[in-house]
């Protein structure tokens, strides 16, 4: 039971986190929409600070559980289409991280650290794709362009969620859009089958 | 004198709210610095939302009177360059808009309105700027592929603030990465002079 009411308060404290943003919601306003104690809350944690955590490391989880699979084999810009997909459905999912991001690690050292290790891993896993693609000549870019390349690629992947918000504030996250918006950085830079196969992808989409 | 005081209080608040972040200065703190009383601040300023606004306002009137030039004839690749400098410096001058954007927007109903009319007009110039080089035969891109070029654009110049904070904490701002970042999105659609323009441009950036 106790277990019970830690699950009920994470799952409420996401909902209300993701719709009104992190610096907006309260512990008590999280116990309010539970009907239960702030006392009760704070029994199962002691701080804000415990809830971000523990919100934190689940996603963290999801994503580095993401991160390490598409390194294995060839890799098919379906494949990456689908991985993407993935992804962006796991920031969707925890997305008031995204949207405060820069205060959210300025006050909290320790999601900041790990937050850079995701940042640099999700570096490392977008040049081993572009570097596969480009081993077996679908891709073809100079280093100093790839360089440019894997930058663009996890900074628009990190912040489009935070762009469609203020662009066109009360939309719900695309996590398709942002597929796209990813791939389409990638797209210029393709050759052979790769780019019929994204030309194809696309279709479907639009 | 007072006129002098007004312009002290804002230069103070641009100065700490850039370096500290917007969420984490308080109008006390800004008094403190100018070792003026709380109410003479409240005196020039009621609250921080006025002054926040104030400051928006002299950043929105940079940043349209940048947006409002590169309209006049063909584009030059070394013009676009120069004019995503002005712009990035703006930007950097400004900073704390950019770190906490969606917070602020949230807060800020008119804020949030009037930045995004200045993301509208960027993508507007940016596409107005493509279309330039289209014309003169030094772009090629499919519509699709120039509405995601646009948009990432945009998206790109928004974040760069945002993303080297929390991938490097600390850093100083960096405009010229972010021209370079911005240009190699339109570098692969570059051909003819446009492209050796480029090349040449980055070369001496590196």
């Amino acid at each position: 039971m106790a277990r019970n009411t830690r699950e009920r308060i994470l799952a409420a404290a996401l909902e209300l986190f993701n719709t009104f943003g992190e610096p907006n919601v309260t512990t008590n306003r999280i116990a309010d929409e539970l009907d239960i104690s702030p006392g009760n809350l704070h029994y199962h944690f002691r701080t804000k600070a415990d809830l971000i955590g523990t919100l934190f490391a689940r996603y963290e989880q999801r994503m580095l559980e993401l991160l390490a699979t598409p390194s294995d084999g060839t890799p098919h810009i379906e494949d990456i289409w689908l991985f993407l997909h993935l992804v962006f459905e796991t920031i969707g999912d925890y997305r008031f991280l995204y949207r405060d991001l820069t205060d959210l690690c300025a006050r909290h050292r320790r999601l900041h650290q790990h937050f850079q290790g995701i940042l640099k891993l999700s570096m490392q896993t977008a040049r081993d794709l572009c570097d596969g693609l480009a081993e077996v000549g679908q891709l073809d870019a100079s280093s100093r362009e790839l360089e440019a390349l894997v930058r663009n690629i996890v900074l628009v992947a990190t912040f489009w969620i935070a762009f469609d918000q203020v662009l066109d504030r009360d939309s719900e996250p695309r996590p398709d859009r942002a597929v796209w918006q990813v791939l389409s950085l990638v797209s210029p830079f393709l050759v052979g089958t790769a780019r019929e196969e994204l030309g194809a992808l696309s279709e479907s989409y639009w």
